[in-house]
């Protein structure tokens, strides 16, 4: 059966796959966008993922395809399938992850929660919509964005001129995606995976903390979840992995609205930093089950390991030094903590790692993944 | 700091090394005595280990030196600390897994809990020795036994004339050692990691069952093991790691007697198949254990992450195709097994891969794992 899988984009989630496959003893290639990225240890080619000869050469050299990014381009994804390469998640899919207008219509079809949204071509559309909503709401390029990159409050017709201007710039045309401001108690994320033949299984709801647009901190399960939230936050995933046919590992992230609903924010199909819990937290972690799910495996079992996982970035890393500078100190004050470094060179905002603690006790856990986090952002 | 360990060494503790140091960022390079080896992911170099100057070309490369097995010549490893390189463990540890009479006179020196052992050179030594021991007792070879070669129960001194022989040939001569033969009720094993800086750590005791004088399984904690007995063996364990200086993983692999007593029987300096449960079921694995260790860095939490995990190996693997070959029944029936895959051919009697299931329930966990090594050993 087909065991090389080739991954494409070589970050931190390409990396974090390593470990999975050498347990399984699954033969995992990576192409890398350059030399000396994150996941280097399994790199066996460098290129450029939109070079449609080079992603060709790369297939040749594996069983099946799937992705540390979501941004290989529709054409070469579509001539890999046409010559037979299995693709995980394949193009159908992915499209909703490239474009949120898209994506918003689509999860609109399939009668999911979402924020009340637009397409907007111009400042008097996204006027409109603004007066429909209080005043505010927010304004998202429909490609291209990610960490809070491309996403901007408004409260006034003109604040995202820029971008229009940009559109309007682009032979490929477009337009911008409007959503109303969702009043959020918190935010969640539900983690599944799929596999081609169907097969779908979930892990806790998790809570995740966002700080500048970026993830910060999950704790999973999220607190209070048991019951009817984990079911519905369950069933929003599900039904999102099924009626738009992701395979592999999906991401859905959702709003817990002020009035009691989950809505849907954003969605990944890929392994997802709420989902790095699962390494140390999960008997099966997320990469692992993306390898799995990939080679339509069956998938293994998502229950927690502990009470409680509370996972904390390292964003930006040290101001003097690496990361490994910061280990003895780090590990004498904190024996429980699980280190994960992703090689990369320290860099404002940057997620250069992450620290995960499991325990009975919740309190107990913020406080030794947040100190100990602390120790490599200074 | 330093952060590049070279393992000397390509087989399977090797290769478990990888995703603990991938994880923690540490660069590993590994010197594989051939190609395609089950650590082949981070070989940087291949070679003979026996041979000065590939072992020294290697070093070159690497910030500390530590092992896949205890079988570098002592001359290579006190050429490496001559010229300033780091090796954990060192020489002076070593040489008591390499010479079997050197590491029961030290451990007796210690005043450490023993079989009672004689050196022999001859059948009538051997005689002399079986008359005081109820005409019965353990041969062992010296040098270069492992998994129950070099082992023989005798009832009669001529019953090692070959050995003798061999001895007699060979010429740095030697001898063979001889131990009583003890009535255990079971075995045990007592994993420790210790810093060059002085720090030990000690995970729970486990119960190991040998077949045919192989690892077959292992259950962690052992079961009855609370209080008394953990502590004794814990200090066994300490004491030493601590008489010896070892450096890293030690295991000590203790016969649990039938009058209630804990004496040593074997032991191993690196990771050991008596600690593979310690990947998925503590918070600190053996394996990322040894590389903090021989980093001198601070040690992790020992403690388990479950009531039990039971590892089974998987020995000599299928009798037809490869073990992912069994993967789509295996990961169907047993959705909460960790599957640890060597990438080695089966072949009998091999160690292919091993099985770990944790749980609240030790017969739960002992079936299961047990079921799912059956699928690959057939």
């Amino acid at each position: 059966m087909a065991t090389t899988v080739g991954v494409i984009g070589g970050g931190q989630l390409a990396r974090m796959m390593i470990p999975a496959a050498v347990n399984l003893g699954i033969e995992i290639r990576i192409l890398a966008e350059q030399e000396d990225m994150s996941a280097d240890l399994a790199a066996t080619g460098v290129g450029d993922y939109r070079n449609r000869d080079v992603v060709l050469a790369f297939a040749e050299t594996v069983d099946v395809i799937t992705f540390d990014h979501e941004h290989v381009p529709q054409e070469i994804l579509r001539e890999l399938i046409a010559r037979g390469v299995p693709v995980h998640p394949g193009p159908d899919a992915l499209q909703y992850a490239q474009d949120k207008i898209l994506m918003r219509s689509r999860l609109a079809e399939l009668g999911l929660p979402v924020p009340d949204w637009a397409r907007v071509e111009n400042p008097e559309d996204l006027a409109a919509f603004l007066a429909e909503h209080e005043g505010r709401a927010v304004v998202k390029t429909a490609r291209g964005g990610y960490d809070g990159k491309g996403v901007r409050v408004v409260t006034h017709e003109h604040e995202v001129d820029d971008w229009f201007q940009a559109l309007a710039e682009d032979a490929n045309g477009g337009a911008l995606l409007v959503e109303e401001f969702v009043e959020f108690r918190r935010e969640l994320a539900q983690l599944v995976a799929r596999r081609p033949s169907g097969q779908i299984v979930a892990w806790p709801v998790v809570e995740t903390v966002q700080r500048n647009g970026v993830c910060a901190e999950v704790i999973a399960p999220a607190p209070l979840s048991a019951g009817r939230l984990a079911d519905v936050a369950g069933d929003i995933a599900i039904a999102v992995a099924e009626g738009i046919g992701v395979t592999g590992v999906l991401a859905v992230e959702l709003f817990e609205t002020t009035d009691d609903r989950l809505v849907i924010n954003e969605l990944a199909m890929r392994p997802h930093n709420s989902g790095h819990w699962s390494i140390d937290g999960s008997t099966t972690s997320q990469f692992e089950q993306h390898l799995r799910a990939v080679l339509d495996l069956p998938l293994g079992a998502t229950g927690t390991r502990d009470s409680w996982s509370v996972m904390v970035n390292i964003l930006g890393g040290p101001s003097s030094g690496t990361l490994i500078d910061r280990y003895p100190v780090a590990m004498r004050e904190h024996p429980t903590a699980k280190l994960h470094n992703y090689g990369k060179d320290p860099r404002a905002g940057r997620k250069v790692g992450h620290v995960t603690v499991s325990g009975d006790d919740l309190d107990d856990a913020v406080y030794e993944a947040r100190a100990t986090a602390a120790f490599f952002q200074d």
